[in-house]
């Protein structure tokens, strides 16, 4: 195409691209526009090195002609004007998240680069905000993902976005060396499997919390309260596995003050439990307080209960009424079903860790993110094509955000660039998408929604840093109504047209195959 | 757990890991092994820098030793042995894609990254060989998903494995650049819609293909063969878009030898395909050849007919013979059940591009590649868990495949490694998976599945090319069962293990919870 382009003498024709949506994923009611800060990166470093023009030059027709390569040598994006939403504004079908400007070759480059930038990373933004809304604002969501990611930067960008969406924290510590965001982790299944009971710690000892005071040794005291715990729960001594209370000691001697179990690689009841409360205890004389237990398998829900009342008497036993509340994380392919049990009223279930489910998101893995010419010079543009739903809404434009007098929302409202914005208070004519008739509203509040972030390439103002975004985005998405957040069959969010640019739309639907630029332009 | 691993003294133990899934996606009865290459590169080039160690420093406890940063500094994979299955070999739940041995500490940091890098290769190489499967060996696959993948990177890998799975051609350039992927591309409706029909090329002249004669100005030829086409067809010589056609003549002018048109960015039997005509012809008078048209929405396989049908009536009225038989490319979010459709016997699609649904895999976006501990110091491990689907496979092993005299799969053999490999010829008792009894037979062949790739952090041999994995990959498949590449419902391939190895996961589940580790060692 870029050869094309050149060849028609239009490589520096002003062209606008769209960069939109069709419909909601998951079925919901809106998406969390994301990626503008990839995108960003991306335009600033935007060059095709020699080697890039060599390999295009092996693929294309051996007679192309040496001035184009010389062209794509010296493009960037210096010429490039980008508006885009804010990240972490909800966003529904046909509003813009980015609206692209520029010479017209760079800008049809630009086409899929910036589409792999938005539309993964709105998705995963997306399914995060929705796993946070039925979490509830409290539990702890960890994002655990990166091995079933496409690849690495599949990984980065799922975890960079996840927290975005609204997760506390990744596993993935690439994303907090490079993104900020926070990490947190665990141990495995194999970290448990790898000791057999017989190791021997080269430094078994352990001071105390504050100090002060003689260490320790952590294997030996273990023992001793293995014995008390057993005791109290009716278990033979000999029934929690060894290896496994040695991987929990060696654990604690690394990590005291952070001490976690992963409970069911033998048996929870009879193995996990037990060894974790007998090491939890010896952390407990020394002045340590362990975190909690996960779980990662079997029903649990369930377990969450069973765990807490065992931890609860054990609390009461020897009494450490801290040990009653830590913390009881579970992980294990949680949907978004199973995550509405688990935070079901009543759950003891405190930290989620989700994976699969959050970085594939299987409900729907792609967005469907489109990139559609609405001008060149100046002129709108508009494709027909014979499946309504494909056609484009034609013409440079702005958005609008109008709300109501609680902050609640109205519907935002796309029209074209040269029209006035809305005024608040003042009622105004417009057409929901989809409706046969206009309808009229007096919006309380007008917020223009597309914000100019690059202008002939310069970066316009910096960007908010990723956990602004966060915040920004749980704070847009408390403005829907209830009805709006349903997960499932949830009431839309209204997109109008002004007058004006549903003008232009019939008039071009109209014209149909009739010469219909040339028309446009008179 | 480095940390764990490292303060219990732990670090350089010998330990082995299995990296294996437990069932095969998108309910078939096949997986194809990748990633491998990208696993090699990753071991080679695997090391903390100073920022990488200062990072992690700055997220543990603070009271962490000195000396275990140290440790990361130094680590490498120069004591790590890989063994593998080939790329693009059919694999099979329970047997191992990659077997990994070396210091506990360095194998354990290796879990995620390589998951990773092995679980989407595995599943979209996979999800390419199915629709190949569907399409057939002739018609021509082209891969078009970058946009919805997550980020460039897992573009990259999408595009890579694609073509390794059975896909002729991506439209990733860089996946032609850095992996050698053949690249193929096409013209988008912005393309099109960019032109009004009032531009006037720079140079609208067109040399003949053969180079002797006098140019011609193309615009001016494909008007007077516009009319003719339109006669042809009992169209008004006005109702072709005079903008797409101006496209056409664009792409026309910059790749003469190749021209293509895409046919519906108005409409397709009264704009596009009398523009596509009308250049065609004109192309052809010059002794160019078109190659094609592409359809992007409605029903695809009844337009191809329609579109067939003009291009032979055309050719007819014309005399233009190889107009008729110009390809057919068609693409629009086909998936298994729309390629069927347009794969069918009659179908006139030649060429199918596919995106979303190869590169999102939405049957099953994940393929839950675990990586499993099987042994410690030579001492077999077991993952117990009360999910009898999770639990492992204990020790260290080797696996072959046993075929019959006419080269059919027989089955999988797990075996433990100190077992002598099974003899061609030889009757040998093994266990089924999931069986409750042992069975006998007698292979013809025997293949060792897993080979050696590196041994102590050393390459043993080169990777086969990206091309011989794609051939030794339908060459594989070529070998399974009629009734095992059934798409849905197959026949499943069986993998049994050897008596030895059956008796020690029995005698490791009836130890349960009793010291396991122990007892084995004696």
């Amino acid at each position: 195409m870029a050869l094309g382009y050149w060849r028609a003498g239009r490589a520096q024709d002003t062209a606008e691209f769209e960069l939109f949506f069709r419909r909601c994923p998951f079925g919901g009611s809106f998406a969390l526009a994301a990626g503008l800060r990839d995108c960003l990166r991306f335009l600033r470093a935007f060059r095709l090195r020699d080697t890039d023009v060599q390999f295009l030059a092996s693929v294309l027709p051996p007679d192309t002609e040496p001035a184009f390569f010389a062209h794509l040598r010296a493009l960037d994006c210096s010429g490039v004007t980008v508006r885009a939403l804010r990240e972490g504004s909800p966003v529904f079908p046909g509003v813009p998240l980015l609206q692209v400007s520029g010479p017209l070759l760079v800008v049809q480059l630009l086409e899929t680069p910036l589409l792999c930038l938005v539309s993964y990373a709105s998705l995963v933004a997306t399914n995060a905000a929705r796993l946070r809304l039925i979490a509830g604002p409290k539990r702890r969501l960890l994002e655990m993902g990166l091995r079933r990611a496409q690849g690495p930067d599949g990984g980065l960008t799922a975890s960079t976005y996840s927290y975005l969406g609204g997760f506390d924290s990744s596993s993935n510590v690439l994303a907090g060396q490079l993104r900020g965001v926070p990490v947190a982790g665990t141990l495995a299944h194999s970290f448990v499997t790898s000791f057999s009971g017989t190791e021997v710690p080269p430094d078994p000892m352990l001071a105390p919390a504050t100090g002060e005071g003689p260490p320790l040794d952590l294997a030996t005291r273990v023992e001793v309260w293995l014995k008390r715990v057993c005791a109290h729960l009716g278990l033979g001594v000999q029934e929690p596995h060894p290896g496994e209370r040695m991987a929990f000691v060696a654990y604690a001697l690394a990590f005291p003050r952070v001490f976690q179990g992963l409970l069911d690689s033998y048996c929870v009841q009879r193995s996990g439990l037990p060894n974790f409360l007998a090491v939890a205890l010896a952390l407990g004389e020394l002045g340590y307080q362990a975190v909690g237990v996960r779980l990662d398998s079997g029903d649990l829900l369930q377990q969450a209960r069973e765990v807490r009342r065992v931890l609860q008497t054990t609390a009461a036993q020897f009494q450490v009424p801290w040990l009653e509340t830590v913390s009881i994380a579970v992980s294990n392919n949680i949907d978004e079903e199973e995550l509405a049990r688990l935070a079901q009223e009543g759950s003891e279930v405190d930290v989620i860790g989700i994976g699969t489910s959050l970085v594939t998101c299987p409900q729907q893995p792609s967005l469907g993110c489109v990139y559609k010419l609405v001008a060149v010079g100046g002129q709108p543009r508009m494709k027909l094509t014979e499946d309504a739903d494909k056609q484009t809404l034609p013409g440079s434009k702005t958005a609008f955000r109008l709300l109501a007098s609680d902050g609640s929302l109205l519907l935002d409202l796309l029209q074209l660039a040269e029209e006035p914005p809305p005024q608040a208070g003042r009622e105004l004519r417009v057409w929901p998408r989809g409706a046969k008739e206009s309808m009229t509203l007096r919006p309380a509040h007008v917020e223009p929604l597309l914000q100019l972030w690059v202008q002939q390439g310069q970066l316009c103002e910096p960007l908010p840093s990723l956990a602004e975004s966060r915040a920004f985005a749980q704070q847009s998405l408390s403005r829907l109504s209830p009805a709006h957040m349903w997960l499932k069959s949830p009431e839309m969010c209204q997109v109008a047209l002004s007058e004006q640019l549903q003008a232009l739309v019939e008039r071009l639907r109209a014209q149909g195959l009739q010469r219909v630029s040339q028309e446009l332009g008179s």
